[in-house]
């Protein structure tokens, strides 16, 4: 095929459509497309849509058809086995126009295939020899539905079988044989900001004059914003013959961005709050402990969620009632009495209590109301307070009100309270 | 809407749309899809296909006309923030040919929302206000962006926020409000049995001599299983145009399953395994305390995800290091010295330790390595030592063996745990 890439224009975009009534149901996702997306990033082709459609050849047929007209590569997972409702060898060939013939070396493997287990080849697997003419075939040495490759025009068609162990190493030997070479020098590169302590709209302020400029370079960088309580993230994609010069483009922008939004991004690289925070942790040798209420354990388990976390993380109370914040974290009963349980007083003194108790160099300590019930007029469902303390640091406190249901406020809690202790560490 | 029923033909088929750039990745799955998937298939509407589209204006616009041409039902999710890849609205109502006006109520809702946490409404948001004539507006008590119902000719077109805890809710009440009358008459009836305790084979073993034979009534009952590490699930569904007759063949089917596979069913009504425990210990006036080390909080958390768990949820300590174990718990020093951290008499200590600090009438201990370091030949990674203590309680203690990674032994390891409560109190 080496003549093919001075011919025909690189591929540049994908579409994926899985196959398979069962994936119309409510508890099952086509996770083909993940691993294909993957490939097809890598490769700099960019994947524009994906579809699921049930066993049905019209339905098919459509979804197929308008996917040919937009995209350059159309890969097809699923409905290669050999049944009634395996559609979509026939329907590819049809809506191609192409005439089919049965392949005898085909015939020959699958027959060889229920041979070795001592069985004949039932007839109806006859079908999943027919290859439409010009097409080529691709080995399943894990299986007995072999794919197809099709080029048609400018475009190439790829039928993949829908068992993700006979898919995969299908479709990674088709990117040696066929797909490196036919997607051009085009790579696709990426980078990301996560940030903590402002909220959508607000990111979207700062940011979007930024952003918005760099939609007219060529090639542009461009921006996606995703938000969820109490994490936002800008995704940066940038497409670009030269890979030196796309790695280094997106990552000047990543760091204009990061700049403008200073101390609120937490992370450059993919790595997670507890990630960023224990390393922290870790690179200024502190140690740290817990005393929770309203974020019920959630705190120590997302800290305790990186792999090594048992080097920083000493220990924690989770401190529920009244009485377990003074009998498991030392909160003095006229403390709370005198302040209420969700208060300033009370979570600097949980943080001191764990910190007297277990030895740490810093804690945290959270209190606060979670909800659905216990909220009232002064301090309503979200309220949480939450402080960290240590020897040598200035005790910081700070009172939160969280939008959200149950979850929601834990995690946002948990999330603010380890975004106090990487403020502090990156200043200290 | 009461006459709308007798006019036109009821809703057949649907599709579903997703939007957003982050679904095209190799990380991220369209997962509202299976909730709408579940409601539709409730309702009696087959869903047809479903596609993943970025925030691209054309695209998204050829999707959603070849959609409308083939479906009754168009439902997009996600696109609908504030932000300038945020496309779904502005795409619809131009594919509809519909003119958009601002609703000022919108407007006010949204301001107040701000408002509330004493921000100012970013003028991006305005673009959240925006509704097509003719369309009606879908509130939102959990965030911003409004949702929105569109008639157009025979066909219905909805677009819900992206976010499953504002998409579902809102879906919910369209159910009620407009689907359920405009829907046929054939329902879905579902049951579920969750499993702990017991592999897939095994469930399998049990359970598919017993739903095979199902398969040939009429209609069937259909089952899938779901398996996760500590957790297997039989869902079983049934559609019928007999409403009393289906819910009463699916309860059945459901009845001969939990009778076969006996006390390691824990749910037949969709309850997870902390909600489960929450009202055992609830019902049996219990209070519970934990001291866990290697799942890290985890366990505490589960049991406080349960809205109203502070009722028997007393408190809990995470003792990581061995030191924590002795002072936020009570272990003796020379009992870890003895057998090791990870054993069965300091899991033994860990929970009476804990119950004698809160006076909670029960307490676990977990201690075991979470792994990827810290397994030995013997005790390697994915041991986990679990007590169960109470007043007027004989001790339980078992050393378990779990495979997978962190957060699977992690998982794993709550889960078993709570269980053991379950299956005390389900006796007593």
């Amino acid at each position: 095929m080496g003549g093919v890439k001075d011919e025909v224009a690189p591929l540049g975009t994908a579409e994926v459509i899985a196959v398979g009534s069962e994936l119309l149901g409510s508890t099952r996702v086509d996770t083909n497309s993940l691993f294909l997306a993957g490939r097809l990033a890598s490769l700099g082709i960019e994947l524009r849509a994906k579809a699921v459609v049930g066993d049905d050849h019209a339905r098919l047929a459509s979804v197929f058809r308008t996917a040919l007209a937009r995209a350059d590569l159309v890969i097809l997972t699923g409905g290669l086995g050999p049944t009634d409702d395996d559609v979509t060898r026939e329907v590819v060939t049809g809506a191609l126009g192409l005439e089919s013939e049965e392949d005898p070396a085909i015939v020959a493997q699958i027959e060889e295939r229920f041979a070795r287990r001592g069985l004949r080849m039932p007839e109806v697997n006859r079908r999943q020899a027919m290859v439409p003419r010009g097409a080529t075939s691709l080995d399943n040495p894990h299986g007995t539905a072999p794919g197809l490759f099709i080029e048609h025009g400018p475009h190439l068609v790829v039928l993949l079988p829908g068992p993700p162990r006979e898919l995969q190493p299908m479709f990674d030997r088709l990117c040696e044989r066929v797909l490196v070479e036919r997607a051009g020098a085009a790579r696709l590169h990426k980078e990301m900001l996560f940030i903590a302590g402002r909220g959508e709209s607000h990111v979207e302020e700062i940011s979007q004059p930024i952003y918005s400029r760099w939609t007219a370079e060529k090639p542009p960088v461009e921006t996606t914003i995703l938000a969820m309580p109490g994490q936002v993230e800008l995704h940066l994609t940038l497409r670009s013959q030269d890979a030196e010069a796309g790695a280094r483009r997106v990552r000047e922008a990543r760091d204009e961005l990061a700049a403008a939004l200073g101390r609120d991004v937490f992370s450059t690289d993919g790595r997670s709050m507890e990630e960023v925070v224990g390393a922290l942790l870790r690179g200024h040798r502190r140690t740290i402990s817990v005393a929770e209420s309203c974020t019920g354990g959630l705190l120590m388990s997302r800290l305790t969620d990186v792999a090594g976390s048992s080097d920083y993380v000493v220990g924690g109370a989770v401190a529920y009632s009244n009485d377990a914040k003074t009998e498991l974290a030392g909160v003095p009963p006229e403390l709370i009495a005198a302040h209420g349980a969700v208060s300033e007083p009370v979570a600097v003194a949980l943080a001191d209590g764990i910190r007297a108790r277990t030895g740490s160099s810093l804690a945290l300590g959270v209190t606060g109301i979670a909800g659905p019930g216990g909220g009232s007029a002064q301090k309503p469902v979200g309220t949480v307070a939450i402080a960290l303390t240590g020897s040598g640091l200035t005790t910081h406190v700070r009172t939160f009100s969280f939008f959200g249901g149950r979850p929601q406020v834990k995690f946002q809690a948990a999330q603010a309270a380890l975004d106090m202790v990487r403020r502090q560490l990156q200043t200290g």
